[in-house]
C-alpha cells in the first residue's frame, strides 16, 4: 500500500502515519517527491482495513499495491485448474470447450426431456434448468422447486448430461446435491456470502456467474470465499454487466475472459443469454465468446421460446442452438480449441 | 403493453401477434401509424411474461406500460407509511427526519457503549452496528457474530435507541429477532429473495439497502416482496450506485429520494456514509439528502475511525457526528421538517 | 408516441393531452385499460419535442415508439452500405474484413513509414495516425499537425495505403482532405454537431468513432446528421464505452455489432486498442470482435511502444501485429468472411 | 508513478525497467515486498506518457500517484476563485449563492423578454438561452442563431443580468463575444479541446459543464486547458453523469460538489434541469445542490413549458422558478450562505 501525503502536510502528520503503518505490523518507506511524500507500507496483511489511513490528518489518499485476492490468482498456482463437471462427466478449463444448456426454468418433464435429448444430440456436456427462480418481480413464475429437481435428474439418466442448477439459499445445499452435479450461483448471490460459504463446504464443483456490477477483484474475491472454505472446483462466469446501455438487458463484457486468464487460473464460461438479454443476439456473442478465449458457454435453449414462462425474449429453440454449435465448432478450430 | 411490429412486417405475422397476444387472456388493439403498426394489449396479467413476444417474427420490440410493483406503489394506498422502528421507538415516514447510527461493525463492548451514548446524546433514534459482516474479502474482518448481538441490546437497555442490524441468511432470522429491533437488508442483499421472503414472513420493521446496481423499479419490486409476503414496514435506503466515478466509493443518487415519493407511499431514508466511501463527503451529503426530502439519514460513527476494523475510510467520529447534527437540524427546519 | 395517464388522472387531464397531440398534427387513439388510460399519438413529426407533453397534468409518462433516425436506418435502405476508403482503396463493408492500422500520434518521418511498411506488408488496407491529438491533459504531446500529415501522405504513396486522420476542428477540414482519404471523428467528438455537419458537406469518407457513453441510438443519430448533410460514405466503429470495470480503460461492448447491423445498413468496424487499453487484450479482442461480425478493425501499432508519446500502454508492435492478423484470417474464415 | 512488477518478475526486468524509469529524467526507488518489488518513479514530468512502461516484460501494473491537473488544483492557489459575470455583474463563487435561469433555446423576442423580467423579479443573476443549439436529432429544433443573441442581448439591457450562452464551434466566438458576458462549454463539448483552447484565449468568463462521462480528474483537466491558455475566470458545473438509472435522464452527482472543493479552488455551479430531466425532481434537487455546498444554480425556465421547442420535460415555468427561489433561499441560510 501507498499512503499519499498531501501536499501541504506536516512532518508531525508524516510522523502519525508512519506510527499507524507500523501498529498494523507493516514496515514503512519514506518517498519524497517533488510533489508529494509518500509512504510505502510493506508487508503482507490482507485482514487490515489499511482505509483507516485515510482518516489520518495530512494524508491525500491510500493506494493499494497488493490485490486481495490470493488462492484464486496465479501467484499460487500457475496451471490451470480444470473441473470435471460429474464423476462420469465432461471437463472445463481444457482445451476442449464446453457448452451448458437448457431452458431458463424447468416448466414441465416433457419440454425438459425434449430439450435435454435436443442439446445432446447438438454437442452440449451439460443441462442447466432452474427449479427454484429468483425473479425481480414476486408476481413471476417462481418454478417447480423439487418436482424440477427431479425432472433434471431424470434427464441426466436418459442422456448422460450433467446437470447444473441454481442454489438460492443455504438450507437447499443438502437437496440440490441429492439431484444435481453442479451448484450454481446466480450474479445476484455473487456476494452472498453465506452461500459462497455454504457451496465451498460442500465437493461439487461450483458455477460462479459475476455480478452485474462486479469489478474483476470483487469477481475473484467470491471465487476466493468458496476455495477458502475447501471447494477448489470453481468455473467463473461472465453473464453480463450493468451499464447505461439500452439495446440489450445487460452489457456482455468479454475482455474480462483474456484479463482473468492472465490473472487466475480459474476457468471461466460466458453466458450470452443473459449477456444480452435478447435472442437475436446469443449466436453472434457465442462466436465471439469463443474468439475471446472463453472457456465454455452457458446457453438458455426452450422448446417453444413464444410460450416460455421466463426469460422468453432471450431463449433460443433446439434448431438454433444446434446452427450456432455448429458454427462455434468452426470458431474454435480457428482458435485451436476443440468443442 | 405495446406490441411494436417491424416496418416489413406481413399481415400474416401481425394476426400471429395479436393470437400470441389474445392466448395470454389480454385485449389488443391494433393502431395503424404513419411507420409503425402497433398492438396494444391491454389487461393486468403481472405474472406473464410477454418478453415472450418479443420472438415472434415480425416483431421489432415490446415496450412495457405498466409498472411492475404494486403494492409498493401509490396506487393502491395514497397516504404514507409511517414505521416505529420499536414498540416504544421512534417513526420514520413522519415530519420529522430520523436518524439512525453507530459502527459499521460491533468490535467490542466498550466501543459501543460509548458510542450509543453519543449518538444518543446527538438526537439520534436508532443504533445501528453489524454482528455479521457481508465483506468482499474472506480475509476482512468478518464481525463477533451473536457476541455483538447481546452488545447492541444492552446499550439499548441503556439508552432506548433501536436497534438496526443486518441479516445475512435465512437462518438467523430468529436470533437477530431475539436482539433486534430493525433488520436490515443489505445491497448486496437487496435481490435474495429467500431473504425478503423471510423478513417478509416475521413482523419487526425492515430497512431495505438499494443494491449498487438496482434499477427504481427493482428496488419497488423487492419492496414489495417484503409487502406481499406479509409484513407492511418496509423502509427504503438509498446508499449509492455504482458508476463510473472514481472520487467516491459509490454515487450517491439523491433524486431517486422525490422519484420514489412521486410514485410510492414508503418511507425512504439515504445512507451518506456507503453512499460516498469518504469521511469528508458526509457531512455535506446528510445536508443534501434532507434537503431532497428523505425521511431521515444512517450515518456510520466509530469512536477512533483510524483504528476501526472495517469501513475505516468513511465512518466519522463522534464529535463530527455532533456537528453534523446541529447542521442538519437548520437545514431540516428550513424545509419544514423537524429533526 | 404514447401518452400513459396516472392512475387517478381525470377526464379533462385525458381531453387536454388530447388537445395537445392534435395541436402537433397528431391523430390520438384512446385506449382504456384496466390500470391506466393511454393515448396513441400516430403521425411522423420527428421535428417535435414530445417531452412537451410530460408536463401535462395527469401524464405519468411519454414512452416513445418510433427511433429517431431515419436514413441511417434499414427502413429507408435495406442493402449494406459499402465504403470505398480512396479512389483506387479497398473497401469497408464488403464481405472482406478491412483492417486500418498505425501509431496512434504521428511522431517522426522514419517511425511512420515503418509502421506503414510493416502494416501493410500483414495486410492492412489503411494508416491510421493522429496530427493533431486531442489530449484529455495540455500537458500531453499534441501533435506534429500539418508535418505530421506530410508524413502521412508521403506514406500513402510509398504503400498504397488509404490514410485516415481524426478532424478536431471545423477550420482543418480544407487541410485534412488536402492530405487524407478518409477523415475520423473521435470519439469526444461524437456529439459535436458542427463537425458533424462540417464532413457532411465535403466527399471523404467518414469513420464515426461511437461516443464513451453513447447510446445506439444517439451513435446513429449523429451519423444521421452527416448523412443528412450531403455525406452517405460514413463507417462506424465502436470504441468502448464508460462503465464502472477497472481492469480496462473502457469496456468493449461488442453486443453493438450486431444490433447496430440489424437496424442498420452501415458498415461498423472496431477499435479493440481503445476499448481495451490494454496491449495484452488486443489480439483476443479482435478476434472476438471478427467472430462477431465486424466489419473491420481499427488497430494501433507503434514500432516501440515503450518509448511512445501516446497511448503507450495500448500500442501492440509491428510483429505481434503481423501474428494477430494470421489469426484473425482464420477466425475470419471461420465465420465465412474473407481478411 | 509506482511501477508494480509481476510476482514472477527477473532482475532483468526490473533493470529493464529502472533505465526506463531513468530515461524518463525521473529518480527511481526500489522497494522489495512480500509479495511484489515496486518502483517508486518520482519527478514531475506531467508530459510523458508513463504507460510506456506497462509494455514493458515483467511489468504488471502503473499506479499514478499525482493529480496530472496543476493550475486547476488548491496546490497552486488556496484561495478561491471568484468570477465576475459581467463588468457591472454579481459574483459566482462568494459567499453568495448566484442564480443563471432561462429557457433552454431561446425561441421568440417575447419569451424571451417575459422570462428575463420574471427570473429578475425572482431574483436570478444571469439569464442564460441557447441561439445554437447542439441537439442529437438533426431533425429538432436548431435555435435563431445570431437573431437570438440579439435578443439576448435586448434582455440585458432591460433587465441588468449577466448573458450567459453556450458556444459550439471555434468560428463563433467573436460573434457570442460580442452579445454575452459568459460563454458556456455544453457537456458535449468538454474534451472539444480546440474550443477549450478558443476560450481560454479570450477573457470572458467561461462556464464549464462536466461532461455525462467525464471522471472528476478529466473535468478539472479541460478547466486546465483554459486556464493554461490564459482565462482563469473559470465556473465548473456539474449537470449530471450517464448510469444505468432509467428514472432520471441523468443522474445528479451532488458528491462532486464537496469533492471538487476540496482538491480545486474554482467555483461549481450545479444544474439539476439536465441533471435530472424531468421538471418534477428539479425543485427538490435544486435545494440539495445548495445543501451539498454549490456555488450556484443553473436552471431552464420557461414561459409556456407544454409548448416548448426543446427540453420541454425538464422546463419549469416563472411562477414554480419564483417558489424555488423562495425555499433554495432558506436553505441557503441554513448552510450559512447568501442568496
Amino acid at each position: 500500500m501507498i499512503v499519499v501525503m498531501s501536499p501541504h502536510s506536516t512532518k508531525g502528520q508524516l510522523d502519525h502515519v508512519v506510527k499507524l503503518v507500523e501498529e498494523m505490523g507493516l514496515t514503512s518507506h519514506i518517498i519524497v517527491g517533488t510533489d508529494r511524500t509518500v509512504v510505502a507500507a510493506v508487508g503482507d496483511k490482507r485482514m487490515l482495513d489499511k482505509g483507516a489511513l485515510e482518516n489520518a490528518e495530512g494524508v491525500e489518499k491510500i493506494v493499494p499495491i497488493l490485490s486481495p485476492y490470493k488462492v484464486a490468482s496465479k501467484e499460487v498456482k500457475q496451471e490451470k485448474t480444470v473441473v470435471r463437471l460429474s464423476p462420469s462427466g465432461a471437463l472445463i478449463g481444457s482445451n476442449r470447450i464446453g457448452v451448458i444448456a437448457g431452458p431458463c426454468s424447468v416448466e414441465d418433464r416433457q419440454q425438459l426431456l425434449e430439450v435435454a435429448a435436443a442439446i445432446k444430440e447438438a454437442g452440449a456436456i451439460g443441462l442447466r434448468g432452474g427449479a427454484f427462480k429468483p425473479r425481480s418481480s414476486p408476481y413471476s413464475f417462481q418454478g417447480l422447486a423439487e418436482k424440477g429437481l427431479k425432472y433434471l435428474a431424470e434427464a441426466r439418466e436418459k442422456t448422460g448430461l450433467a446437470i447444473v442448477t441454481e442454489l438460492l439459499t443455504v438450507s437447499h445445499v443438502e437437496m440440490l446435491c441429492e439431484y444435481a452435479d453442479v451448484l450454481q450461483i446466480g450474479a445476484r448471490n455473487m456476494q452472498n456470502f453465506m452461500l459462497l460459504k455454504a457451496v465451498g463446504e460442500q465437493s461439487k464443483p461450483v458455477l460462479l456467474k459475476r455480478g452485474m456490477s462486479a469489478t474483476m477483484e470483487e469477481f475473484l474475491l467470491a471465487a476466493e470465499y468458496i476455495i477458502n472454505a475447501g471447494n477448489k472446483n470453481v468455473i467463473l462466469c461472465e453473464r453480463g454487466i450493468r451499464t447505461f446501455e439500452d439495446y440489450c438487458r445487460n452489457t456482455l463484457a468479454l475482455s474480462i475472459v483474456p484479463a482473468i486468464q492472465r490473472v487466475s487460473h480459474l476457468p471461466i464460461m460466458v453466458d450470452p443469454t443473459h449477456g444480452t438479454g435478447h435472442a437475436f443476439l446469443v449466436e453472434r456473442m457465442s462466436l465471439a465468446a469463443v474468439a475471446a478465449g472463453a472457456d465454455g458457454l452457458v446457453i438458455e435453449v426452450h422448446p417453444d421460446p413464444q410460450h416460455a414462462l421466463s426469460d422468453a425474449a432471450q431463449q433460443i429453440d433446439p434448431q438454433q442452438f444446434q446452427q450456432l454449435m455448429e458454427k462455434m465448432r468452426r470458431v474454435a478450430a480457428a482458435v485451436d480449441r476443440q468443442a
